[in-house]
């Protein structure tokens, strides 16, 4: 049982619309608080989209991810798990980032993480576009880790506009560069949509990296790819990654890069629910971009992702 | 064949878009009426949203489902009935509702169903909130009757706010315990989300009532869960009760308390074309919040639903 | 010098996209918060709109509000006044209501507020429908106090629905009747729209109340219009309530009666603005609904009025 | 004193969301009803816009009209007329277009127009595009009329896309072509926009239409514009045409060709207002476009404006 | 190896939002081009809907669907196809249309159509309703040509209206008719809703016109289905006709007649796919609205199903 | 008159929503294209939106004032001027810009447009954020150059983020420092809303920026103030730069860092027309954020706007 402290208000007893709206109403326990040192996990905001190559947006993602993560409740009806009552979670607040300097961003964000890893705290970040997670893995990976990534695009482009090496669609060739993650350990599931070259796919074969295009998905079905899933990453330390376009654009409009004929709503946490198992050090939702989805459709979807994922985590 | 009088307006002579929008474009035929003792199947608006301890808006339901169904034609597609020839049909106009009183909210109701009942006419009714649902069965049940109800939500708590015994959370608990249900022939289909606890389940258990989570709905599929729906409320008189959050709300968007990972609109029609058989004495369509949604679409989608729920009510 | 702890985060450190969003970025201290008595000024939200007649949503106005009032910044670009230097102004998070009870919310909001009285804050309220005026009177008039009353409509009805008393087209025709409000001292500032007949503006004239239609606010102009305003109130005590819907629907579409034909946005805050000299004990922004407008821009306009109700209370 | 059937149903009794929407809450009178012979002012719906050049969607306006109008009460606030009991006023339902034919739709309108007029029945008419004033024209004008026109566009082209004579750009110049009206007596209110060339102008000019910008009629002001419109049309038959993009499309965004820097909501009624004296014999409020404004707030004002042009009907 | 001229602009080079929106960023070639006689693919818009008899707005469906198919890469993900270099590929422009003529239209279009078929260019065309594949058919159709056709309605109809025979209801019943069509090489696929009467089914059984249902095809899946398809059209010329509301309208809200319980948005895509073999001639994707789905979710899976239209036509 | 070749499409030949949308439907005319020699004004779009540091956007601006601009014809309603018939204009593409790099992007734009200065044409821009104009201006400024800025921020702050020294509130401060501009030639009109600081406003002092509030502004009047802002500006090379949040946010909702109480649509084109005399060298007309404002009515009045700026640079 976790301390009452960490307990979120229950809709029983407080309007789901009523209250300062937190991280699926837990108390708010940044590095500053005196309880910081008995949070277990921490749900912390990444609101910056300076890696975004297209359509805007992700910096305001965690913002409506805490508004419509107010209509969580306390166990999951699926398995049962209460996360609050398993591990001391709270709403850690947002990294700070600069909006006008990539560089800068990713260097408070990778410094955020190392201190919340020296912390012995898990994150569960909600994102802020893909390029947040080079900085994440930059601060919680003591050594290569393995990685579980959900999208629909591999992430892992060389460059782009003649030279550039930082975007939303690069951060996994450089951590796989830079040793934080062991490609070998490394799945992405639900890859699609039409493709510039064959560019990223040459590097995945080349490192080890296995992907699972959407059409091998939808034929096997979940169990059976979630198995291979979880046998590439195996028992050492894996960082899990959900890009929100790996869901089908109608189910998750809100997001700068769609692309047509993927998972549904079902699907989308049920490859969650499949992760028994894993040795999760740290997660993201990512990509959520409320500017195209005003109604928060895909911020409640993405919040249910993230309850999910943290029941995997406790 | 029916009487003319109740014939709909067909989009060959007059544009779907013209004319004052009564449900399905059938004639308005209120208590007044002097054709009020032809009616059979009277089509009504409760427009009352007082129980809902989330997202309001259905009250505003039936205008938009009004408006939406005049893009209903005369015959079903899949099973060939034309509902309007087997029966005469009518839209009953509104149940008037008191927004800012619930107690007398729900005594107006109930007192127009019994007239309805009364009438002898059978009631397709359009939410409104799910708490609309427990004096639609005041009136209705002279005896306890079965019901198959489709929904995301058990709506058997208890109580909400410290001791607040009417919400749409509790119409069915309410509903048990006033004897207007067997719980015995009593069916949920589609559970899920997360919960508060399990105290709606444990009540559920105690009384008899069968409830289908969603995961066992997609195991299973709708042919098998429908015959085990159709054996449990068996030949006698059996109510159904449809909130549109049993839709996945990729497909109904409006309503007050989305739970992701539902049924798509094919299956959110399909489900009620496996009621064959069953007496069904009553039905209603409830929680479609056009706020939630002014595109328009949950209401077409309850809009079609309604016309399915019709085809087996004739 | 406000004490530091009460110093509102400021855009050039974390942009304003990003953190928790508490009003105005203020520090989120309830009565078991520790500084709790070092309050002077405490912005409260009420998240309830029981009372409403007509499209409800207001429950939700104070996390947009909230969500809004992040671009605010520390000083009043007009007056030069920077409120959060002057006074120690907080976030006291939200009165708890009962959704689906009434006469219960009203009263856990008139507890609250007595509350808030007797610790010596002055309270700005986000509502919420206009009834929440009523119990915020209650707890708020140790003596019957004056108002300046911003809005379309007088609120000052005696019943809706056949003897519904307490509706947002009431509270003011309360207030009188309990003492609550000097008559005398009141003045009604906007009114417009068609009407169901004369029996509120009669009770007016029977008690003293003071209307300016919009037709007299156009032709006579703000600063004639106030300087009577103040004048009505005089130097006693008096409370400022500000139905958003005083505004013209086009500058603030998000509100569940708008009449047109009202201010625009300049005049908005222009009026706020003349209120100098006037003995605040208390002031409210109420009707914000933003289910009719997900855009933001009707809580942007009410989040900059609060702004200016706060620079005349300091 | 009206005869109490066709008083309108009251919000006091039935809340505003809640019945099946008929202008204004009147009864619906079509030719075939029984009580036909006592309308005396009725309102009629033109759901046609197959005479539109640009962007499309008056062919909703009549419902979304009739939805909105439901918020209008039973006394204009400012005059204090109360219309319904002045005149015997009913929804007559719908003119029945053919949206596939242009000409054929001109016939079938000209047609039930010619039968309003001989039933001695004063027609309001919610459109529809501005090509419907000249099938309405053709039916009421037993002479030649004088006319009222509010509008950012003069409507007085000769033809379009190389020899097209029928869009909603030239019904005025047919009509004055075809003695409909009399161009001595009619006035423009409102031009503005940039133009193609001076076609329209020089037509204006040479008939004797006189027509007032925008800028002379910001600069004179409205009691000055009015008064000529006035004196303009004089004491003989006058229709009053309303396009609602003679307002701000900030006010009116739901239209197919906005033209900004028009007159705000305030000024959009006042106008009406100044019609006293004027002898109407019908009048019409055109190109309201639903799909271009799904949140209602154009047809509120298009519905306020109606209620304006019928206090000056009766 | 396509010449370079005919080369899409990369996302690599300049982003996806920047630049004048042309089709999938393909050079701007019509008819006065110099380089006209090297298209081999001609992507052209038909911005035309005056055959809709409900809601309006497909003439703004080319425009949408250039804007996002700028977000259209090089490379089919799922088969590796690269359009672009195996044929020379333009956007042609669109055909002027007169939007007030319904007869008038037909003509320009087929004269366009006639002109492009001379010019050995095979056209993929953005619709505009489906009214507009009856020219396209009269330009292409050198002799009876066969069909594969995605929709949710037969299109089918004899007449509307009282006599109106060309509407989007009827294009291919005048186009077997005329001759244009083969009936026996004639397949329609998804059809569903609901019906006025069975008379074009009537038509299409006496012509041998093969109708699959909705309900056929989701219970025989796609391979079987399309195996069928492609034995009904064989090795002969054939037009390939696709309407949005083959989709399921969540997937696809905007456009005018949407039907509910269609495929999803995998399978909007795998169905074009699976056209292996087929001699395609022509092909369009009609009704597309933008007014009914301004956040561009329909119009980006509208240009997702043309490129994969396009890797079946090269 | 201008070359023919020069003439926009009219909207009287092919419907404004037909077509590829280029600026005002003039000829796309790139650096490579043979009849840049000829073109004296160019229209350049500037996607790119990295200096912002609150809502993101503008990157998507180019394209929806490109959409929304063909529906400009080809005469000012007001003045008369025909601009296309005056100087050769085109529309010259985007500029080319980085979404990941800042300083990048700032070259790419200033080597544009120094390349736009050498070759003799007259700039208007549709940003973009409003850090565009700093490139611009280093491109254009031969000498330092006078400039008139509407807007509701001073854009002079010296930095953010702990000294980020570009953003979109610190061009101007960067561009004094550079040289670029003359501060005692530069005026800025339209300031408000809450503020940080008075910093900016002390280095506008210290250097002789004059800055006009809008309270200043509209106590007044337009004239009075345009007159004192050519005089400010002179008769030496000038530039105008147009932020769309000069504008109320409900006349402009798309854009990031909306201000209320601003000018109306009327004011927004009327201050441009004052600007006759002043020897324009380059305009620009910034900050129209699509995201915010899907309804596109921001952007039809940011192609007014540039309309009347084109008018005023020929």
């Amino acid at each position: 049982m976790a301390d009452p402290f960490f307990t979120p208000v229950s809709g029983f007893d407080l309007p789901r619309f009523a209250g300062v709206p937190t991280f699926m109403r837990l108390p708010h326990v940044d590095f500053d608080h005196p309880r910081i040192n008995d949070v277990e996990i921490g749900i912390i905001g990444a609101p910056w989209d300076g890696g975004t190559t297209n359509r805007p947006g992700p910096r305001h993602g965690p913002r409506q991810l805490r508004d419509y993560s107010t209509m969580i409740r306390a166990q999951n009806g699926a398995s049962g798990i209460r996360p609050f009552e398993a591990r001391n979670c709270a709403d850690m607040g947002d990294v700070p980032p600069n909006p006008a300097d990539l560089m800068d961003s990713l260097e408070r964000m990778s410094a955020f993480y190392t201190r919340v890893r020296e912390a012995g705290i898990k994150p569960l970040t909600a994102g802020g576009d893909h390029l947040c997670s080079l900085p994440i893995l930059r601060g919680l990976a003591a050594e290569p880790l393995g990685m579980i990534h959900f999208d629909s695009h591999t992430d892992l482009f060389h460059s782009y506009f003649d030279g550039q090496m930082y975007t939303h669609g690069t951060p996994f060739r450089r951590a796989v560069e830079e040793g934080l993650l062991d490609p070998k350990r490394v799945v992405q599931i639900g890859i699609r949509g039409t493709m510039y070259d064959a560019e990223d796919r040459d590097f995945a074969k080349a490192e080890g990296i296995r992907i699972i295009p959407i059409e091998e998905y939808f034929k096997r079905g979940i169990p059976d790819v979630m198995a291979e899933a979880r046998e590439i990453v195996g028992a050492a330390p894996t960082y899990v990654s959900y890009d929100i376009d790996f869901v089908d654009p109608s189910f998750a409009p809100g997001t700068g890069t769609p692309e047509i004929g993927g998972p549904n709503s079902f699907e989308a946490v049920e490859v969650v629910r499949q992760l028994t198992g894993v040795d999760i050090v740290g997660a993201d939702l990512v990509e959520v971009s409320p500017p195209f989805d005003q109604s928060g459709g895909t911020a409640w979807l993405g919040a249910s992702i993230m309850f999910e994922l943290l029941c995997m985590m406790v």
